[in-house]
């Protein structure tokens, strides 16, 4: 259940709203409110047995995913990002950026377009908007296996879920 | 076998080569030369079964297309469209775009992205460029059910097919 208390929501039962719905009500109300075109790309899949009519896939298996799961236009730019969650009360694992998905990331800063991470910590019920530029920074300068949780609170935007627009991931961006 | 003679290609044997294979093409050549970033989105699939180990799909169909098929960076801007086929001589039925697509057309236009078809005519051997305003122009002014090919001739710039890159089609945005 969700309700609205002195302009602040107060959620008492939807813990299974995950990232990825919040995310997808926020990319809904910026297309009506006609503030961005952002969307999910498709999962990629190899297809490897499909039916005679070729309507219907009978066998096949997700492929590593070599780019960010959303992208779109804001401002004019192109913008590309992805999200992630953690368990993990103290870090966040890097194991969790497929290493391809990293050389994209420097691919779209070379292009000059934003790309970033949004990262969940579900123990603290914080998320956090990690621009691009800062991942590769701290991948160039340490060799940590994932990045602190204080490393979060001390160098990114924290995006706070709200009513509407759920999670206001492009304010942050406009705030960098 | 394709060959390359007084800078021209001779192209004796790749009538299977498609319109698809050409853009991958162009593509990689224009990652390799830096020039921009261009990558095909992986199909849209609703999936039905997946086995216990959830790493295989049993089950699943194709949805139904609602954005384009390319998208990514050139000089900074966002840039998505698709390719087109088709064996008739005389025109390009817009049944071929999914009115979902045409929406999508808009939206990206709406937000100064570059939006585009490449349209090629198997039966002359021609490829063709529809800029996204030329197409929701035609589309307000009248009520045909197909684009002549002379609409083609007369309002749409050719992409050459050459050795590399293969189908150079933002030489074409460049001169609009």
């Amino acid at each position: 259940m969700i309700t609205v208390k002195n302009n602040k929501l107060i959620n008492y039962g939807n813990r299974g709203m995950d990232l990825e719905q919040d995310i997808n009500l926020t990319n809904e109300y910026y297309k009506q409110k006609k503030i961005a075109l952002i969307y999910k790309k498709p999962i990629p899949i190899k297809v490897l047995k499909i039916n005679e009519t070729k309507t219907r896939i009978k066998e096949a298996f997700y492929e590593q995913k070599s780019t960010l799961d959303y992208s779109g236009i804001y401002q004019e730019k192109y913008i590309e990002f992805d999200a992630k969650e953690t368990n993990s009360k103290t870090s966040f694992p890097i194991s969790n950026i497929h290493p391809h998905q990293i050389e994209h990331i420097k691919n779209i800063l070379y292009y000059k377009g934003i790309a970033f991470l949004i990262v969940r910590f579900n123990y603290h019920d914080k998320t956090f908007m990690l621009p691009g530029n800062i991942l590769i920074d701290f991948l160039n300068t340490t060799k940590r296996k994932s990045i602190p949780y204080s490393f979060f609170t001390d160098n990114c935007k924290e995006i706070k879920v709200k009513y509407a627009p759920r999670l206001d991931y492009l304010k942050t961006i406009d705030i960098l």
